[in-house]
């Protein structure tokens, strides 16, 4: 067993996008097991557009990662010690280990995967965070009824493409707004959204939405902001719902984007719109993970996994999923 | 009985602020009693901000006034001639019998209002729409909670002011933003606010709010739109609820103003924002009526009334209005 990890820290804030210099990969010691904790090998990492706030000072909804600090991040791997009676040697477990090799956790605050039940990677996707977060954002916040249209941005990302394939389970017609042609191909030819449009190459959204969505929108969730949501709003129907989970087009900016004001369209629409975090529903984690593992054996959700191997690679993947270049989960095989 | 009605008509359409050249006073003859309608000549017209948006060809949330067409508004006033069977010469009914001094509606559309119960003006004020709209868009869209404090902005209006009181008879702690020094000790010395800035003095709405508001916002009912909102959002609490009442900072563009992009405080608040129109609780209004008037009864619920004399001077007082010189209900004596 290795007595160090491999890290990759925080050597400096980011201006902006981020850039490989705001990364530093580095060995450290592991630190001896204390009561109730477990240490794992990775073998998947996580990467995923909420680590962007993480990466400046201050507190957006949680703390951001201090300077030479463990990039936060879910990774699945194999237990290699235990001290938490429910882990032994062997088990695979799911935790908030962060961009490293091998990850001291508690116990308590990692979940056992079961390696029969799917394939591991899922815990980080399908069957993990973006699971869960496509399943409490659509349902309960974004409120669906069969025959509805649900339009979904980010729509080929690892919530996106799932949000659109639950829609599809509760009888709505989902449309997808991607970023480019390939990912509008995959989510209307394998996911089976009725449509969608490559919001890099069209020159008028709202027409590409009124196009896509003869009746309108009645249920809208975004993942991404700015311009894109502008146009949705314009289509949305009276007593529609927006369920706000990312605004990935402005996780970079420096200063707030001006856009048009549009609240007004809140009254004449009686639009509500509410915006979540996957933790608000840790109570009922078990009932999506049921849900979806029963959708996933009958066939009825597919995914995607962008996987790039080797934990050196892991800044340049996560520059690359900010700007869009991935389809479906992205992740790092660290082991 | 007159056999002519003295009205006010849409002569133009306004190209941002209103002026006088939009409207135009006529007579015209009353039209004869069909079955089932009432005449009533008005007594009090109530002027309210949503006219602006009437004003304007096209549907935003009901169609626009046509050319030529009187102003549509709320009144009260007396029967004077009835083929109905709720109502006799003599009863007072409010209706929607718009900017004129006699108008032919439905009966089934008047409501009929007990003069012993209170002045009948109140039918258009704290007994009427506005305080079915504070009543509404305050309790069933903002959830107040005792202990909570709520921000209201246009707080010294026919709508705002009772806001303010309303939240708090359940318990809340009442911060108003209004557009001047007069209004806003109105608010706080006779209303019970338990503070409130002037939006057209204060030199930062987000370091005033922080100062009036050290808790943070909880509710926030909001009946202005732009930057006074955009401040308010700053201060709003984990899980804080914004009720879309009016933007009546908007209704004069002629084009969609630009505002800070604030979307990314949904995910990291966790907050919901709901647009609503009174109507949408139709099926409510006595029970509001009824909390309303028991409130107003026990003294809990003070009111203004802001009177202008004369049909011919109804122009001058809604663009007025728009302009916020009114302190609570604008109404004009017509009779």
């Amino acid at each position: 067993m290795s007595e160090h990890t491999r890290r990759i820290v925080l050597a400096s804030r980011p201006q902006g996008l981020p850039t490989a210099d705001n990364f530093r990969l580095e060995e450290a010691p592991i630190a001896a097991l204390q009561e109730g904790e477990i240490l794992v090998q990775t073998r998947f990492l996580s990467l995923d557009p909420y680590m962007r706030g993480r990466m400046n000072a201050g507190a957006s909804y949680a703390p951001g990662v201090e300077l030479g600090e463990v990039m936060v991040g879910g990774a699945v791997g194999d237990v290699v010690a235990s001290r938490h009676p429910n882990f032994a040697e062997g088990d695979v477990a799911q935790a908030s280990i962060g961009w490293q090799s091998h990850g001291v956790v508690a116990g308590d605050e990692a979940r056992k995967v079961d390696p029969q039940l799917a394939p591991i990677s899922t815990s980080l996707g399908v069957l993990g965070m973006p699971g869960m977060t496509a399943y409490f954002g659509l349902l309960d916040v974004g409120q669906p009824r069969a025959g509805e249209t649900v339009v979904v941005s980010g729509a080929a990302g690892a919530v996106g493409s799932l949000v659109g394939q639950i829609a599809q389970i509760k009888g709505c017609r989902a449309v997808g707004i991607a970023g480019s042609d390939a990912k509008v191909d995959y989510i209307c030819d394998e996911l089976g959204f009725a449509g969608g449009f490559n919001y890099k190459t069209a020159a008028n959204y709202r027409k590409s939405l009124g196009a896509l969505c003869p009746d309108g929108v009645d249920v809208y969730f975004d993942n991404v902001g700015g311009p894109v949501s502008d146009a949705v709003f314009t289509q949305l129907n009276l007593g529609a719902r927006v369920s706000v989970c990312g605004q990935i087009s402005q996780y970079n900016l420096e200063r707030p984007e001006m856009g048009p004001r549009q609240t007004w369209l809140f009254i004449t629409k009686r639009l509500s719109m509410r915006g979540f975090l996957v933790f608000d529903f840790a109570e009922r984690y078990a009932e999506a993970l049921h849900a979806l593992a029963g959708w996933l054996r009958e066939g009825k959700l597919s995914y995607r996994e962008d996987i790039v191997d080797g934990l050196e690679n892991a800044p340049a993947a996560f520059i690359g999923m900010l700007q869009g270049d991935n389809t479906g989960k992205r992740l790092v095989r660290v082991s």
